[in-house]
């Protein structure tokens, strides 16, 4: 994921206990989309974003109950930075916004596809996605 | 993720006390790929999974360390299972492999990108992606 834009202002929410398989934090999303995530130990999903009409895979970031919410009712890509521990709007401070057009919920529930208008590069190095570093793949001894 | 297909045998890695910051198991896994991964609390990267050729997204699972360096030198697709707590070769069961064309980390380390060539569908439920779950997007009183 790329380094987060600033913080929202007051975006802090109440800290209650970890519950377990629960949120981790307070949050208004809707008890049955809640019901439905499958979290990390630290309450998250992950969240697979990719431009709506090329389909390309910019980035991966995390999102708790209350920044799905968030992002699903305003229409900003919103996240929760596991560095930071904070929530944080892309493109608050870059300007390079995602605008949202869908999400979609995989089948068992721990991971989020976030269909945006992305604004200028998805990635805080200036790459358009975050994903430009090839590994080598090496099959029984020949390189693919 | 979809349901994970039969386990491999044999596949326990042994068993290693969490290091802060670094594997949960032992791992062959390249030291210099490894030193760039930042993980989940349990030890794991998501890896997101698509068809190398039209793009499509098609399920998020999770690797750790062993199982990426299992992916990247088989050329099969393998990840760890959260709820079994062990190694998971796609398709293995099910016939719907997954075969390996490339990978990419992201800029922080948290996320692979995994281009596949997918035999049949690649989610538990016949759907050929896992995201086929919409959830409303509803943006100051109108629908997305």
């Amino acid at each position: 994921m790329p380094v987060p834009d600033a913080p929202v202002t007051g975006a802090h929410a109440e800290q209650t206990p970890p519950a377990a398989g629960g949120p981790t934090r307070a949050s208004r999303l809707d008890p049955a989309i809640a019901a439905r995530l499958r979290r990390t130990p630290d309450g998250l999903v992950a969240a697979v974003v990719r431009q709506h009409d090329t389909g390309e895979v910019l980035m991966v970031a995390w999102m708790d109950d209350e920044a799905l919410h968030r992002t699903l009712t305003t229409g900003r890509a919103t996240y929760w930075s596991r560095s930071r521990q904070e929530y944080w709007v892309k493109g608050a401070t870059s300007g390079h916004h995602q605008y949202v057009r869908s999400v979609a919920l995989d089948c068992d529930g721990d991971a989020l596809l976030v269909s945006v208008d992305q604004v200028g590069p998805a990635c805080h190095t200036g790459h358009r996605t975050c994903f430009f570093t090839e590994l080598p793949v090496t099959v029984a001894g020949e390189s693919a």
